[in-house]
């Protein structure tokens, strides 16, 4: 039996999206997001939330980071983010394109998470002398982080009261958004806009979708047209919008997109018990979401990969291996996995 | 009977497409592009063309153009282009945005096409002097046109001569290739590396998939790594990008791309017919494709409305439509427009 | 008697700017514009235009013009400007480099210069819809034009009227608005802020300065500091630019830039009347300030350009040339040009 | 008596390089570096170097490292620089403005100086996964350094051979050269082309020009052209250029460049011997170029400002402080800098 923890951007999308995307296959429908579905989003997104939303449907999370930065920070302004951020690792400067040069100022942190003190010190060491400086603009949280932590909602709104100080527009990338809100059994408002959070990715793709994420801005209408402009220059107004919308509204209809990531969740959990229980693996962060990383030994993590399953093994890293659980992994997939991680033993 | 011909983009996607979607959707497939669907465009498209291709799948035309054009022409080069097209006109300057302030220099041409002659004066206008002024590095042409027209391969020849002559590269737009194919009943290659066009827009979303384009390059493979830079730095190398590419193996597959068309290009064809037996309505251009220009009264237009048929009024001009059929345009809804234009009368 | 009529920009400095550099250079002073001289050019331009006025000295007209631009026109913002427009012919971009990809649209015109008229059916065909359009954002004129004519300020209001009408920023490229007042002899202000522009470049180099050049807001305060930004960001805050304000402060005082302006019309009106006197030379454009187009035979200008005159035959067309006359034009050296023409005879 | 060390950077110009601006201001020469000064650069840097050279004039160091570090590296591509580089923290980001959103990284090191094993663990930490990251692209240096210091030919060697098993280009930011060549009593060659520098900015405002700079390419004369491309499009080509070129060519004319920054240098070591016999100030950095940075204590510095001198409490440190000395630097002024330190005692 072949295993595959390499990452949820691996899986499949959930049967109801699959579902939802045929149903809205009839007929014809306005181009450009003005057909009906499209024209559901604020209001479903308003009400999931529980304020006003502005919901901008986009591709994939990369964009939408990237627009969100671009419409609060000049080009000569910066962006603060955890130093394992993935606008900052992984997207090959699309900030920086969409943003006509911005710069992303990376803050340093423990178990994937930035610091209300360390954003703090992290700002006032590059405030810098006028026209010579970039201006501090925006912070950008990652929930959950890149190492699997969740920000609870008080860490998020002492990060957001630091923004406020310093006069910072406030982003959260939520690629796994639904695995954090899972987690936290909270609503969704507790760490976005009730703890200060202005605008946010709001990951689709990984956890049920085939491409689809949004951005949303909460509170900040106005921030919609230069958003949209954006979209249309970068090439994301796809002329059948419709199908990206009937994604999005599928996946928070009926709580699906909680239960997709509790799914998801659930496995990383129980894998997790695993590792701690073993003689020689050891997890390098807590587990609070659907990534685990276990710490070991390199011929252990070479074992694990000859039975048949497949992880990343972290680049620069041997004794070091992300796990990535998703909507689609099974309890059975999951037993395999730890049975056969127990079976290795002390590697 | 509520009737809408306002344009192909407002179609639905075609039942093959929708199966090769379902089919995608099983297991976990390799992230961004290095999925075993994506890994047989190449080969696939290279079939399909007779030549080489290399192929770059995306999710909108106006991303396919512009990263095309941004390959190469540098910040300070120009591209020519007929003054009606979709680059200058309908993408908000995303080829300027991904071109780092590249110019587009519209071209003058009856019936939606340029000549070779025109061009060739265009460019020798716009040569200037040295670094004070833009160099000439592309012209880009639109396969259907803006028109309605079809450009025969001599005429695509004779065009990527000046651009030889002159140092062009030579870019096709094919948002409606697959309807040009269709009626010219020709190779693809014909119209394209054959006659000298080096790089084209593969246009699928308006002709039965649902979000779905490919940027192709003929005997240019050092293009491909600066594509998929802008690709990623665009935020449209998505995370699943195997739902792409189940779309644009499916839709070449078999000639459905070109059964689609054929079945746009026949109610044209009826409509136009139509047009030209009316007391008072005139064809603009002649109707090669699947696009219909009526030259009519105000008054007509107007009554045509009120029966409950949809179609674009042209901005600024009160006195032409554009009538747009598609893949799902049914025969019965054809006559059924034909019947109404005809009952309308002298309008 | 080798005599150079090729352009203004190829004089030297006058003797009161060298004396300024010379005065400027004792002892030290804060950098960055933040020295004495850099702190008179608000009150010592607002002075000379009679009304609050913020200067930002720059190195050339290109970045001059550039900034203003990009000042008021976002990156999806379209910029009109005459057919022969420095800005659209001569700075290889720059406008689009500093806007980030805006586009400049031309207005064709006789005389090298906008009517209200043409400007609105330009604008107006410009509109285009919504997202998928640029927006209409500014217009620049050329003072004295490009055909070395001159706006009366009739001209400029009811251009500035459909500006406004239109909500486009309004600009002025000034290089060579000194010959403009000097042939008006009417107030700075009534050509500029009082008809309606916002902003201008202050030509100074091609009328007896080295290097400067200084970009000026009338009534629009907020904008000095994303101009100052872009100043930065593009290499232009040099670190001693009290030598840029040396230069400018003694170029308006006592009214030297008018006596040097001054001197070059005069020197092309006296060469106008000897071409409207000659038997098969004719003028091309009225002439107004410093330039004078002549249309003649190829023939004509071979045998001038053998007896020593340089200037410029025009790209394009044997059939035209421009004769530029600077405040280092001396009377005798347009004496001896008008001889060596009326010697040629008929060509 | 005043005394200003707050920065070379507001010092007054030679008095030759005011005489060659006077000689170069005599009667009309082509514009925009067609001129017969500008077109002496080459064979005299040439000369000076050793080694063939080609020679961008340009007005400040801000311009000329940016417009070098656009010329190798793609908008995907990063630089890496001292975390103290001007062009990191003092150029509002100008680099990535010209490299089109291009990212700079910082490395760490002593005294402002980067080694070979440090850029070398920075790289490799940097070179990421494919089309996700940044590509490494280019490195730059400073010398002198940010903090006074001068890198020996080795150091630069060692550096340089890094980045060549690496395929990154190699910057000199050479704002200060003219200083470290002088301290070093080297070949200028020995620090740039022949330890495998291939472009740097020759620095020249602070040591007795205006605002001249130069950059300049050893053995790769293909960048000329994209070099001249982005000088064009930021407004950097000036119509006179040849009054940049007087100073430029006057400034390496009979070494006037190395006495200039020799008589600096000796003042800032006359000052280092100073605060090395002080009872509780220290020198924070070895005193290599024309740059003293104190360790004191902050009611010293007041005392000491109080007394007349002035000079640059570091930002965000209250007991460190930065002396510069220049050419205009006279030998009484030092004299009595030392003179009030000394009299201030322990602080």
């Amino acid at each position: 039996m072949e295993l595959n923890f390499r990452s949820d951007n691996e899986s499949s999308a959930a049967p109801a999206i699959m579902a939802a995307l045929a149903e809205a296959n009839h007929g014809t429908a306005w181009a450009y997001a003005e057909d009906p579905l499209s024209e559901l989003l604020d209001e479903a997104f308003s009400d999931l939330f529980g304020t006003g939303t502005t919901v901008v449907p986009l591709s994939s999370g990369t964009v939408a980071n990237s627009i969100a930065l671009a419409c609060v920070t000049p080009p000569w302004g910066s962006v603060f983010c955890h130093r394992t951020a993935h606008i900052y690792n992984d997207e090959s400067g699309a900030p920086e394109f969409f943003g006509n040069g911005l710069r992303l100022i990376p803050v340093d942190g423990a178990e994937g998470k930035v610091t209300a003190n360390t954003l703090k010190q992290t700002i006032v060491a590059a405030e810098g002398h006028g026209v010579h400086s970039y201006v501090p603009s925006a912070i950008s949280l990652t929930q959950s982080t890149e190492s699997g932590t969740v920000y609870q909602p008080e860490e998020i709104s002492s990060i957001c009261a630091v923004a406020t100080e310093k006069d910072l527009a406030t982003h959260l990338d939520g690629a796994r958004f639904g695995n954090a809100i899972a987690a936290l059994a909270c609503h969704p408002g507790d760490v976005s806009w009730k703890a200060g959070i202005q605008m946010m990715s709001f990951g689709a793709s990984k956890n049920g979708c085939l491409t689809a994420e949004a951005l949303l801005f909460f509170g900040r209408p106005e921030l919609r047209e230069k958003a949209e402009r954006l979209r249309k220059r970068s090439g994301h107004l796809l002329s059948k919008m419709r199908y990206l919308a009937a994604q999005l509204l599928a996946y928070i209809d009926n709580d699906l997109w909680l239960k997709l990531a509790a799914q998801a969740n659930q496995q990383a959990a129980r894998f997790s018990y695993e590792v701690a229980q073993h003689p020689t693996a050891r997890l390098e962060y807590p587990v609070h979401a659907n990534e685990v990383f276990v710490k070991w030994t390199a011929g252990g993590f070479a074992k694990l990969e000859e039975s048949g399953v497949q992880f990343l093994v972290w680049p620069g890293r041997n004794d070091l291996a992300r796990f990535v659980f998703s909507h689609c992994t099974s309890n059975e997939e999951t037993a395999t996995l730890c049975a056969r991680l127990a079976e290795i033993g002390d590697g």
